[in-house]
């Protein structure tokens, strides 16, 4: 299927726009997983990979059927060498096998074949000794930064089918994201703007029947009066947003840059999913049960502001 | 050792600013090694990680004496998985252990508490269940993408030591990379020069014995009349010249942003050296002579540019 299609059917099916993102630290790792870990494996970065594993798992099953897609901010487990890399791998697995979309953050970047390299590792996959290709990890979307240019692009897109695709940084939520994005530039617009229309070049021709593209963009709920300006310049992405919840983001903020047809939006939150289980309100919840309040929260907050469109005709 | 003393150490040391790019793949792969690595352990990933780490070993062996440092493109050892990341981690292990300076390009990029994680990856380590720190990878240096802007670059040098360094891309070697570098910004100047600015405050503060700062600069040989002046932005860092030969970039381009006192730059190669062993120049030599001749002929081409200063005050 289209990787827009997919998410957008995720969204239909599930009634949700929410982004889990599965952002495993130690601290955020109940208990009882940590004893257990330690216990089998030690003090170890296989210790941690275990836990996390276990964690995702539960958490991915209590998702399944109210989220558009899982997260994974490769960071957390590259922290942990390969005994991480693994547990990403795995994590994609069962995500996968229960039908969950599953998008890459790793906002990668390189040029040409290197990128290719990029792409085989998480899209695609990387030929053997023999020459064959081996299995990859199967991921649906990669989070891609554009600061080389078109070549750190391309091979993420002309080599393969739109049943993969990427998200590229456009106008990212943090603080000091205006050091260069915001930055005017002698022609007019700004450097973001004029990555939303080398992102919208990219994108178009490569719609799926959602009307959707497989080249999106990342647009921070944190700039809303921007994300409104983006969107006209980027009809036909699919909006990857963070920065709702915990870095101030409101469900109307995330939504700035909705569609007139209510789509091309999809709101990533992390850790006030992943970190449910610590917080008073769900002191009697197990963490699985936990995490899934949250994410009934963050839907119905998200609901509230328009954020779940009518149901559309089956893609 | 600060980061860039260790570098400089390495250059007076071996005479030589070259920097050996272990970016493997299979078709760089001599066939005596392929056959090796297919008979003990089929056609996998494991088999692919096996030959490049025989490789790399091989290689590291043969430039010990002979290079700057080493640099390891990460999208190469991540298109296999975990297998490929444990190939890394035993290369930058092997280099060390040599003495070898390690800089991991991975270009890596995010903000606040994942950047960290970034850091902890390559550079420190991170926390195991029980909060003890656990065993890092010990890269000395990370390549970065700055287009997050100060939050997707403190977290690498705030916290940390000059033990570690990092190079900001600030002007790739790649053909559109002025897409969004070379853009003219209203007050005057690009994109690339607004980065150097930023970089050069990011640089200050932190100079090693050599002169030289932890936070170093990406700058391609493909484009000499920039590297000048953006040396004359970014004084004190060391740059990364990406570039040089395959790409086109001759040894003087290499060169062009060299410091007044004949230090700052640091020249790659990769495929030049990886497959020396293909070309008919080299044909009577085995694989592992054939990339120290090729490494020899790149540090006399650069020597005769003038790449190469004279003998300083040790370090």
């Amino acid at each position: 299927m289209h990787a827009a299609d997919l998410i957008q059917s995720a969204i239909d099916r599930n009634r949700s726009i929410a982004c889990v993102g599965l952002d495993p630290r130690p601290n955020l790792i109940p208990p009882t997983l940590v004893a257990d870990s330690l216990h089998r494996l030690g003090d170890t970065a296989e210790a941690v990979a275990d836990a996390f594993l276990t964690y995702n798992r539960g958490l991915i099953h209590a998702a399944t059927n109210a989220c558009a897609a899982v997260k994974l901010q490769l960071a957390c487990y590259e922290a942990y060498g390969a005994p991480g890399y693994a547990c990403f791998t795995e994590t994609v697995k069962y995500a996968r096998d229960r039908n969950v979309p599953v998008i890459a953050d790793g906002k990668r970047n390189d040029i040409g074949s290197t990128a290719e390299h990029y792409a085989q590792a998480f899209l695609t996959a990387a030929p053997g000794l023999s020459g064959r290709a081996l299995p990859g990890t199967g991921c649906d979307w990669l989070t891609v930064n554009p600061y080389l240019g078109a070549d750190g692009i391309t091979p993420f897109i002309d080599r393969h089918p739109s049943a993969t695709g990427i998200f590229v940084l456009v106008r990212t939520s943090n603080a000091s994201s205006g050091d260069i994005q915001d930055v005017a530039l002698a022609a007019g617009g700004t450097v973001a703007e004029r990555m939303a229309r080398l992102v919208a070049g990219w994108a178009s021709g490569r719609l799926g029947k959602s009307g959707l593209s497989s080249v999106g963009a990342v647009v921070g709920a944190t700039h809303p009066a921007q994300a409104k300006n983006l969107r006209t310049l980027m009809p036909d992405c699919m909006f990857l947003v963070p920065g709702y919840g915990a870095q101030g983001g409101s469900a109307a903020d995330a939504l700035a840059g909705v569609r007139a047809d209510g789509r091309g939006i999809l709101v990533n939150s992390s850790r006030a999913l992943l970190g449910a289980w610590q917080k008073p309100e769900y002191s009697g919840l197990n963490w699985k049960d936990a995490a899934r309040a949250a994410l009934d929260a963050m839907n119905k907050d998200l609901e509230a502001a328009g954020g779940v469109p009518a149901r559309a005709a089956d893609i």
